[in-house]
């Protein structure tokens, strides 16, 4: 099995944009393929990761669409769904297209243009995404967060302010981030004091409404040492589901499909959590991005809220957490999400990022769709040369 | 890479039906895990093919809601859509997810429901495929077809029996498939006389608006000597986009994604097309199992339309088409019909379809995403005890 590595990445500036969901995908596309240096390549595949195209933009077809618009006929166009894990569903495809030896280039591109709508309606198309049984009972996502943060805070003693902190450093992140959503630094306080959305959680708890693309390209390792003088491998990636109801789940303050995603992960890369020097993790809601952290075995169980207030998870912490500012800060463009996440990680690895640069040869992303219903875990790794 | 194998399928009963789109997955899916022996195994991946559940049913996340149905967690579950090419981008993945060497069982279900809408609001989720360009001056899939129709007639001095010829043959095939949406015989007359839709095709050069799924189990060719005397595997599979622009198109009388998608995989095959004993062809119109027929090199140019006057694609010719009654008038539920198609070859292949079985040691399948947008072609052999 040929091993598989990034060389390429590009994303659109998060926020709201008048540009249309095409040109956003062309735009993160073509920054990919400059990035890797691969203009007039012929690639094998494009998979396009989305959630909602046609709900939100009145749109089916958007790969060949795509396609279309970078002039990469006759490429496979594909689109991938796995709600706001389809961005690494499409890099688990892309990463066997390349594995089977069928590909040798394939381009990922994960986009949403979501200010379509009101917020009414987004809510609506978001909720689509579960059990029907429960969602008559007006259950959403952020109503989950909320269960899942009070039955924490009850079970595990973690203050409110736990959860605050980590929205205070992701948009510190953010700040570094020329192209995240959200420059304002935050205080504490501005968490506690945003309105309520879900008691426990508050506006500042969840990630906004976002526009925007991000694209990787992917090859095979021969390609990418021609291509480049620090490679970065896809070491291990994992995908697991769990139960679609959640009323049939034991807890709410633990994702099972998060430890087995990362168990296949780990597995594969012959890593353990302490190997990971920079994470990207889903924080749709700050408590997600405690108990993933718990659930990826970076910190035990329960004790993910002390690690946030010790910092240990901040730029200059043992473990930077969403160096890119995360979803809270950076944005969440539905599809984009899983791909932007693998991008950062790429960039922290080549060491291109700036001012939120952290020391890091090894990284892990994790990607929920639904409410860890669906969870992709990628670990990268750069090969630097000795 | 390991060979990739067929080993069970399953299909609903095609029509208008109360069932949900969830319950038509997991019936499909159901009957293809039994109909493989394989019930209590742990799927790899699930991967459904559908176009608008969104729109259609208000769902997102099908992939996990079926995994849920059929208790298959911890299985990746993913969502395809290439239009009406979904189902046969998805064999296309999951082909790769055993080539790879990464999976060992993967289930593939496509299906669509898409009763729900008024056929105002259906033909308005369907143009979401075409170009927004093109879309403005009223341009549709019927439209398209129909300006095909019109130039090979005039091209190749094609009558319009012979297209009418079409869709009597699949109306006589689809009476001896149980599962199929129409039991009825037509005439030629019948065509001529139904309703115009686009000038020159009428009613009856289409196909209906269909409720169904369609399943098939994927496993490596070693798996599959165990579990069957005659295996049947993938020999070949090809994936091809043309222009998604139509106004960026030499002829609509030809397909060039269709003969690119074919080339791969009779190279990869080893195969040529009189190889091929037995065929499905994506005849969302009469016009365009002509059309394929051609493209896919098994007559040529202009030629088509009289080998089926001559009725050498009938189910007794030299060459059945549309054995199952293709889309025409087994129907076509959107998401579902590329995985159909692969099943009706699969059963050829192993002599299970009773009255419309026919000699085949080796078949084809051409599944098309929006007007020849995104194509799959799969060549599938039989491996028969010496």
């Amino acid at each position: 099995m040929p091993s598989v590595a990034v060389v390429g990445c590009g994303l659109t500036k998060f926020g709201k944009t008048d540009k249309g969901l095409i040109e956003l995908l062309a735009e993160a596309g073509l920054k990919a393929i400059d990035d890797a240096g691969l203009d007039g390549i012929q690639f094998d595949d494009v998979l396009v990761a989305n959630m909602a195209s046609g709900e939100f933009n009145g749109l089916s077809g958007i790969a060949n669409a795509l396609v279309g618009e970078l002039s990469l006929e006759p490429a496979a166009a594909i689109k991938i769904e796995n709600t706001s894990g389809s961005g690494g569903a499409a890099v688990y495809v892309g990463w066997q297209a390349i594995a089977s030896g069928k590909s040798e280039y394939v381009l990922v591109v994960g986009g949403e243009k979501m200010s379509t709508k009101s917020s009414g309606e987004t809510a609506e198309i978001i909720a689509s995404l579960t059990h029907l049984e429960e969602r008559v009972h007006g259950i959403t996502l952020p109503s989950l967060a909320a269960l899942s943060a009070r039955q924490y805070m009850q079970f595990y003693g973690a203050p409110r302010e736990a959860l605050a902190k980590v929205a205070v450093k992701n948009h510190d992140n953010a700040l570094l981030n020329p192209l995240a959503q959200f420059h304002k630094k935050i205080t504490i306080e501005d968490v506690l004091n945003s309105p309520i959305v879900c008691d426990p959680l508050r506006l500042y708890d969840y990630c906004p409404i976002t526009d925007g693309a991000a694209a990787v390209v992917l090859t095979t390792l021969e390609n990418a040492k021609r291509l480049t003088d620090n490679p970065v491998v896809i070491s291990g990636i994992g995908f697991a589901t769990d139960y679609y109801s959640i009323q049939t789940r034991k807890r709410l303050d633990e994702f099972p499909a998060v430890r087995r995603a990362a168990e296949k992960a780990y597995r594969m890369a012959g890593k353990k959590p302490s190997d990971i020097h920079v994470v990207e993790v889903h924080d749709m809601a700050t408590i997600l991005e405690i108990l993933q952290c718990e659930d990826l075995g970076f910190f035990s169980k329960g004790e993910g809220w002390k690690a946030v207030l010790e910092d240990k998870t901040a730029l200059d912490g043992e473990l930077p957490v969403n160096t890119s500012g995360g979803l809270k800060a950076k944005g969440h463009p539905i599809g984009a999400t899983g791909v932007a996440q693998v991008a950062e990680i790429f960039m922290q690895l080549q060491e291109r990022c700036g001012e939120r640069q952290v020391d890091a040869k090894c990284g892990l992303t994790c990607n929920i769709g639904g409410y860890g219903n669906g969870v992709v875990v990628t670990i990268l790794e750069v090969m630097r040369p000795c």
